[in-house]
């Protein structure tokens, strides 16, 4: 049960980048669709080229999830990677917070209204979104990772894949995949952000999940 | 005439999310186009890293096409691999079908009005635009799977040569160059969509075809 | 004296599809920096993949008398090169004249309104940005060529490098630094793309020679 | 106390590139956001794959000043890299100002009024922005360089953590973490360019020093 601080740190810091980058550009820019899935994405890309030596490079409760069904992470890893994020994604966005003066925008993350209403069947089709897309992301993540070739530069792909799945679901949910990147700003913000965050929680580790067993069917026929 | 599973799903699936991450972007965004042209691009590119290394990542039957004619395919395979391409998209269009509660849009791929009317002289245009466009994302795809260097990261190549392709025919046709990618939403769609399909059917193919010969002409004095 | 048909067809391709893609972006989304610089720099990118391997990849008269200059290219294959070059950007031009039934526009290299007038001084000005920009991307390119890791993927990051020497240049000039690319579109439109064409003929040569010479005086201190 | 000539030009040239390319596009575009942390990253990998086997490609004092902390260079070295930067930078401006015919928006990097004043407490708050970001920019540069893959291509990734860092800040200070690339336009520009220059001078060194020590931290346990 000991702490691997170097791993720690790692998704500590990788989170606190990822939040700070992503939601400092989206607030800033309004919700500029291209800047901000370019900010989120190439945030993931430079902080796994930093530390994804030492911790993997999750910055993300549905990644380290899925890492720990396919058996990469012991369930005590699993509680400390997650804590890391949690705690980074915080100090993200106080980071902002502070900065900002205001709290306004800071959750970028609520279901958003272009679509779907804040009613129930609104809320199911946004954890729909989050669910599928967080699959998508996270299988190309494992398969990225096993492949030779492409792991060698897994965080530019990774990243890059984040831009598409951002420029895809951010005018349905404002696109979380991550459960740390939404926890963090609703704290801040409170209000809707706050009462929609079971979405950005559970559906993010559904789709992780998901991503897990449907990669494990993949593998299965290999040998 | 065995059906080889895991090649169709990873056709199927990368269609899927082809089809779904790309249109979604073009419909929630009113077709902005460098959105439009990156989330495209990108989604090639992560499905390439994800599932290529099952199928070859082809995710288009014009692709599939130039490959059975570069005898990379058996005649039985093209089918298969052309199934589960227009299984897959017809799925993604469904899933942005259900959640966009309406089919407007949905089928971005009618020929533009910016340039051409619907009349005869601007389907025959329509047509011509995607055969060379075809022509030329299918010479790359062909030249860049044959190169060592490049074949490492050929996702990333043949992701970021479509986004140059939609860029520069988006205002035409809104550009196709894959008949499954075209197919899904015009079911979904109808009306005018539907009639114009013949266009982005037998265009995609044609230039798909024709890659192949001059591919076969430029590798002929090779040895 | 004897034509290499691969070779120069290979030229004449990558400058037909570079002027083709690169121009209809520029025309068809109005000017539009971001969706313009992107569209010449991958269509740079595709073409170095798909016939770099046959010709070297230059698709411009620029590049090849810097080459000539660093002795890789012969007088006669200098010839060759520059006479494909041409034939490929003037079938480009074609290509887009006849589809948009208007030459309006498509001279998108003429110097820029923003900030030069068509004066003498306005053209000199003209002048030396695109000598400037002209000789920054050849000396990128020689380096880029040069180096053992980089040269893999010499095309991604050459079209890379095009992409921003655009978004610096294209308010001044519509930033050419190729002369066929600019030979091209002024023949089908005329008037002031015409006149001022020796702008963008002698300018991007003189840039060239000058990245010739200044690589020549870094390597000279290597042995 | 040799001057190594080849380095010095390097580090000049590059910072020229840099400061040249990047102003340009911010001026030109009316700090178009994306188009300007474009040109900005991709400069930066296009002088780091032309320049950076001679120099190591810094193009930017908080750089140099971290590895002369990591030891990487020596007192002298930090000095005359220092120099070749700051002159590189003022040409970069300069041939800019000569084109412009007005030094207006060349000093791009005030301290922006969309949230901070210029009073003392929004002089603080921009004096943080540009020594975390600046921190984040240096971390990953020492990273990537350490890592076995990605360093042969560290040009693009660091390139590509540039645009995200400016995504991120450009609308708090106009984004320096280079003291050179904001020293040269303030010459040009004057004012209050010139008066909150301090900030864009120690804060950037600042946030190099930090990276250097934090990523001390982490190599500490690494043996």
């Amino acid at each position: 049960m000991k702490v691997n601080f170097k791993k720690v740190s790692a998704e500590l810091l990788g989170t606190f980048v990822l939040v700070l980058i992503g939601t400092s550009t989206a607030v800033l820019t309004n919700g500029n669709i291209l800047a901000t899935a370019l900010a989120f994405g190439l945030a993931v890309m430079m902080m796994a080229f930093a530390v994804g030596p030492y911790s993997g490079g999750h910055f993300n409760p549905a990644v380290s999830l899925a890492m720990f069904l396919k058996k990469k992470l012991s369930g005590w890893e699993l509680l400390t990677y997650v804590a890391s994020q949690v705690i980074g994604a915080i100090l993200g966005s106080l980071v902002l917070f502070l900065l900002l003066d205001s709290s306004a925008q800071l959750g970028a993350n609520q279901v958003n209204q272009f679509i779907f209403g804040s009613d129930f069947l609104g809320l199911i089709k946004g954890f729909i979104v989050e669910v599928i897309l967080t699959f998508i992301f996270i299988f190309v993540i494992i398969n990225v990772v096993k492949n030779e070739d492409a792991s060698k530069f897994a965080g530019l792909f990774i990243g890059l894949t984040l831009v598409a799945i951002i420029l895809a679901g951010f005018n349905f949910t404002g696109l979380s995949v991550n459960p740390a990147r939404s926890l963090a700003p609703a704290i801040f913000e409170g209000g809707e952000s706050f009462t929609q965050l079971w979405v950005f929680i559970f559906a993010p580790l559904t789709g992780g999940a998901l991503a897990a067993l449907v990669s494990n069917l993949f593998d299965k026929n290999e040998g």
